[in-house]
């Protein structure tokens, strides 16, 4: 982890011959880096519908769906579209405008359609509907279980099983929605038993939460839009979850106990559909624990693990069973300080004693396990399994933490490599967990797809393969590297980009691009190591962009992660400091024109080191920021700066309208006005600050738009944001 | 009126000494120029509380109130804040801090004391209080009339009379308060006849009126408090007018018919307090009429006057009776092109006929009628009557329409002019009408005030002179002249200040200060012409300051004023463009670095000029803009802009959404995010049209600041927006 990596990238020069090099802009806009990634699309498109059926694969070529044996390479065509639609013009059922990516089943010649308010399987062999399942559904995303062929979604605020609503809640209540704001990776509310007869939801009374009064502007006269919003230390909403029987129309509720202040997370079903486990979680995000609940009554059947953090645990992963053994699942913990894999034996109790972890916390384990993976990396995610071979597919930070790798491990915890090339891999397994399609980047590989064995990897297909994905523009060099933190010890990467026909001999103007909160990274082994469309940008305008992945981002471990506890920002921006010195001290950087950039977290970022470090910047454009903890929501900030009433001394040190004063350069504040994330509130609140302590901010805003602005709108942000440091920096 | 104007002014040179010069600031700031103006306060605070009592005028001097004559100069004291807070103190009802003009009786030796929630009648000659009138009031205006001691005010949305609560209704339902957003010349709810026994007073429905969601972001979380906003051409409030005896606490309304889509204006009492006058208007605001009520049974008893325009008639004045003839009264029109006085006799009935009028419109009288000034200039205001001499003495622009200079006229008609001198008068008769404190301003004085006999104006006494208000701050020079407007034709006001320390061998970047709007005038005869501080202090960095008052604005006449119907903007940018095409011409002027700035229609004239001129102003600051006139409210938009259903053409024409596209230039939008007046929905939609058109403008807020930026925050805003043409044009 502590190697310096670092690599000269001259793109141009790699692809280029003289006659290309004529055709390359002086001077692209932002526009052209939106639509040069269209190299990569095209190259995408030519393996449409890539995915999985059984241990062939599928592609669609043109109208045609086919099969291919990646062992023999033999190809067959399943269908085309002439016959879906076909069939189901005959059903009368609409039809599909192209295909792409349709489910399949593996034990049948079946294939899902959707058209509006229609699930419709067709056999691609007798070319005929076989089951339709009707829907109330007006466009939203729906869960649909390919063995039952039940289809669960929402409409409004209320859960529809097939045609037939099963909850009638007023507005305040959302039944089978995400909830928890999407964090303990939580991302939808409704989970089919495996077997598809059950159906566990989420039900959340969000009515005693206060409302953010959000306007749109777009109506005749402006109409407020609320949106409930509980904010750090405020009434937050309840959880419950139900499980629905679609043979008896059954609901009941898990019965769990009073939900209030209580996270219910990671909801993941039995093989037998018997029972159903959560990991829930006390308000505080402290202590966890994972519960098995009897699907048919809702009682709690045992707490099979705990775990207690004197900061915080956050489990994120529901637990998985052996696909070849029923009665294990595997566990993911960071309870020794890196996320990694546990087997349970659901066979094998344990008396519950609590032990104390390796990162400091403590846990409890009712069940028999054992640890599969250890050491200071961590699993990224489970891939799959080969039930025959008994061993588990997993990415993880072994080789290095700027890369995803693919690796195995087995029962007794014996792990293979399977790549450990520097690149940033992303895997889908074949049914039987034989073959891989391997998606990933390299530093100097946009995008590249091989499909191969897993046990041979090294005799790869090649699908697809990009080098630079922007091959009209002149591109700079990138360069990584690791600096101490500003605690002396720990190594942090950077990124550093030279302009486009760099010159060391000139003293060129720099700009930091910074996210720096958890879960992120900004520095991998992906193209150009992760540099963005914008810092290339940048830099084809004359200017050093630099990015160092402070304490508290990702892939680094929890010890890395924790270090900023109950004071976001403040260790974050010391380590910047480190950044932007070194960056300082480079010869052909102006010392003097430095600037920073940063949306979201890296907006907190951008305003706290223009204040904290206002010798140091002096130019800023902080997006989507976050100004002060406080007006922030619960679940995610509460994790890491405990609440307003218990942690007020950090939120006061955090709160960056207190620093408004130390304004000295210049700073544009870019809010989405539509932002439901980091409400407008911390924006608008700063720039009353800002009048209060008689500085100068810039504001800017985007109506119709939330927490990032997207569409075509991006271009006019980018050329916003470029043209401050043009104004301002240059 | 047509006359050119111009004048050198040197005001440093003309105050200056070199001992004065060497403290003359080079750079002063904008809050410099806001505490400049304090020598005008020290200057005023010497004359404390100047106000007529019967014909002689009182002071406060210190703690004490003097009485003085101004015929003979003798001097008594009336009483002290001594006296005064013992008899306060003895009735129980709190104390003063200081006398500062307390109301007296002209025939009584009598003084009104307000303490919180008293109204106290104290004899400055026994010393004691003599009457007391309690009541619910927690801040806020009161009307307090002398003659019976009731006082009348709003708690909430409610009226209360003295202690007790006259109206009971229910949010959405204002009693008592000012109506019809303060157009045609409404201030107040609440209106005492002479004897004080009756109180007419307003009703508004505005519960049908959609809100509009403003929001506070000052809360632990941000809050909407919505404002009932009526859009032109939307469902509009609707107004009663009702009578409150205090004897018998009985309410009646005037049985005025449906008030749907109607404005009642103008409230007046007969002088036997037996009938209220209204005048009132259709939606259409081109059909004025003078109705009589029986202010006991509420039943109309005649129109006594109509009038109709094809644009508009906008009546601004109540009724005055003469005070020595109750069957006469004065009525103020516009319908020979300009406000003049007609003095109607309620006595002599005519056969109501409908007649041409100068101004296009018609007129029908019911009452005989006796124009007693005409001409093509116009009364401002009436000042008061002298009874004696059967005169009413009033403030016109006769002279020019600079200028706001005295005059009396019999009721023959027979004008007297009072003074002319270059300046703008604001006068206080004495009770007999036989002296004037004259408080006025010229161009090379910010403050003068006079006391004189209205027979010999040559023979004054002056209290205060303050000539240059900002002593230590170096002037510049400040010139008026005409140029022809657009049609050819009209004669338009300009104002030209150059930078200070000004060199004829230079080139200059250029500003245009803007207003455009009707009832505003900016160039005047005042200090500097009527130039604001802000100019002075571009001035003072280096800018040629440029204004001229286009058609439309104020003090011109109906036919001015009316060349902007049903296309605001559209003309006056026109005008615009010959001001700003003088400015390029002049051999000082850098005519490829010139700008503009205007607030609330000024702002919207500074984005139009922008847009529509684009190749002529480089840069802008639009505050507080109108920028949709489909946005503003019915009362004053749909006077000039009828509805976007009858004028769509004319609301598309004017809308600055359709020409954002146009945006070449820098401009800077500034909105106060509570604007009641001119909703942000204005600079927010305007900001999206940009976005969409992929042009750059920029933004700034003021959170917590209405249609202004009051109090210290405007030294930020100036500041602001200074920054920004220092920052682009210079």
């Amino acid at each position: 982890m502590n190697k310096l990596v670092k690599c000269a990238l001259a793109l141009v020069m790699a692809l280029g011959t003289t006659n290309m090099m004529a055709q390359v802009k002086k001077m692209p806009t932002y526009a052209d880096f939106m639509s040069g990634s269209s190299r990569t699309s095209q190259a995408m498109a030519s393996i449409n519908g890539l995915q999985w059926w059984g241990d062939l694969y599928l592609l669609v070529d043109g109208n045609k769906l086919t099969a291919t044996n990646p062992k023999t390479g033999k190809v067959d065509t399943l269908t085309t579209l002439e016959e879906v639609n076909n069939a189901l013009k005959a059903a009368g059922v609409g039809e599909l405008r192209q295909l792409s990516g349709q489910a399949l089943w593996s034990d049948k010649p079946w294939m899902l359609l959707v058209t509006p308010g229609n699930y419709v399987v067709y056999d691609w062999q007798t070319k005929q509907v076989v089951r339709q399942t009707k829907t109330q559904q007006r466009g939203g995303r729906a869960d649909y279980n390919k063995e039952s062929g039940h289809v669960a979604y929402s409409v409004g605020n209320n859960l529809y099983v097939n045609d037939k609503a099963i909850s009638n809640e007023p507005e305040g209540i959302l039944v089978g929605q995400s909830v928890h704001r999407n964090e303990f990776g939580i991302n939808k509310g409704t989970f089919w038993s495996p077997k598809g007869n059950l159906l566990a939801y989420y039900r959340m009374d969000e009515s005693m939460v206060t409302q953010y009064p959000l306007v749109n502007i777009d109506t005749r006269i402006a109409e407020e839009t609320p949106v409930r919003y509980p904010m750090a230390g405020m009434t937050s909403h309840k959880v419950w979850v139900g499980v629905y029987n679609v043979a008896t129309g059954k609901n009941i509720f898990l019965d769990a106990g009073d939900p209030t202040d209580r996270y219910f997370t990671n909801i993941s079903w039995a093989p037998d559909e018997k029972s159903i486990y959560l990991i829930e979680l006390n308000r505080d995000q402290n202590h966890a624990k994972l519960c098995q609940y009897d699907a048919e009554s809702g009682k709690l059947m045992g707490v099979l693990y705990e775990e207690t953090h004197p900061k915080y645990v956050e489990p994120e992963n529901p637990i998985v069973f052996l696909p070849w053994d029923a009665t294990k699942f595997i566990y993911q913990t960071e309870r020794d300080g890196f996320n990694h894999l546990y087997l349970m034996d659901t066979k094998v109790s344990v008396y519950p004693e609590k032990h104390s972890a390796a990162a400091g916390g403590t846990y409890t384990e009712s069940l028999k396990t054992t640890q599969l993976t250890k050491g200071d990396w961590l699993v990224q995610s489970i891939v799959g399994f080969n039930a025959k071979a008994k061993e588990i597919i997993y990415l993880s930070t072994q080789e290095s933490p700027l890369q995803s790798n693919l690796y195995k491990v087995n029962m007794k915890g014996q792990v293979t490599t399977i790549n450990n090339d520097e690149a940033v891999h992303s895997v889908q397994l074949s049914a039987s967990g034989t073959y891989v399609i391997d998606r990933y980047a390299t530093p100097t590989q946009s995008r590249v797809v091989d499909i191969y064995e897993v046990a041979k990897p090294a005799k790869k297909k090649n699908m697809v393969t990009v080098g630079n994905n922007y091959e009209n523009i002149a591109m700079p060099t990138v360069e990584i590297g690791t600096l101490k933190a500003a605690d002396g010890v720990t190594d942090l990467y950077y990124r550093l980009i030279k302009p486009v026909d760099f010159d060391a001999s000139k003293k060129y103007p720099a700009v930091v691009y910074v996210y720096g909160g958890p879960h992120a990274q900004n520095i991998s082994a992906s193209i150009r190591y992760g540099a963005r469309a914008w810092e290339l940008y940048m830099a084809s305008k004359g200017y050093v962009m630099f990015c160092i992945d402070n304490r508290g981002s990702e892939n680094r471990g929890l010890v890395f992660e924790q270090a900023t506890f109950r004071h976001l920002g403040v260790e974050e921006t010391k380590d910047q400091r480190v950044g932007v010195e070194f960056l300082q001290s480079l010869p052909y950087v102006d010392k003097d024109r430095v600037g920073v950039h940063g949306w979201s977290f890296g907006g907190h970022m951008t305003t706290s080191m223009m204040l904290r470090l206002n010798d140091i910047f002096k130019v800023g454009v902080a997006g989507g920021p976050v100004i002060d903890w406080q007006w922030y929501e619960v679940m995610y900030g509460e994790r890491y700066m405990d609440t307003p009433q218990t942690n007020p001394e950090g939120y006061a040190e955090t709160n960056l309208r207190s620093l408004a004063g130390n304004l000295k350069g210049h700073l544009l504040m870019v809010h989405g006005y539509q932002d439901e994330t980091c409400v407008p509130q911390h924006t608008l609140g700063f720039i009353k600050a800002c009048v209060d302590a008689n500085v100068q901010p810039d504001l800017f805003l985007y109506p119709g738009h939330q927490h990032g602005v997207s569409g075509k709108d991006a271009i006019h942000l980018y050329e916003k944001i470029t043209q401050y440091f043009e104004d301002h920096l240059k």
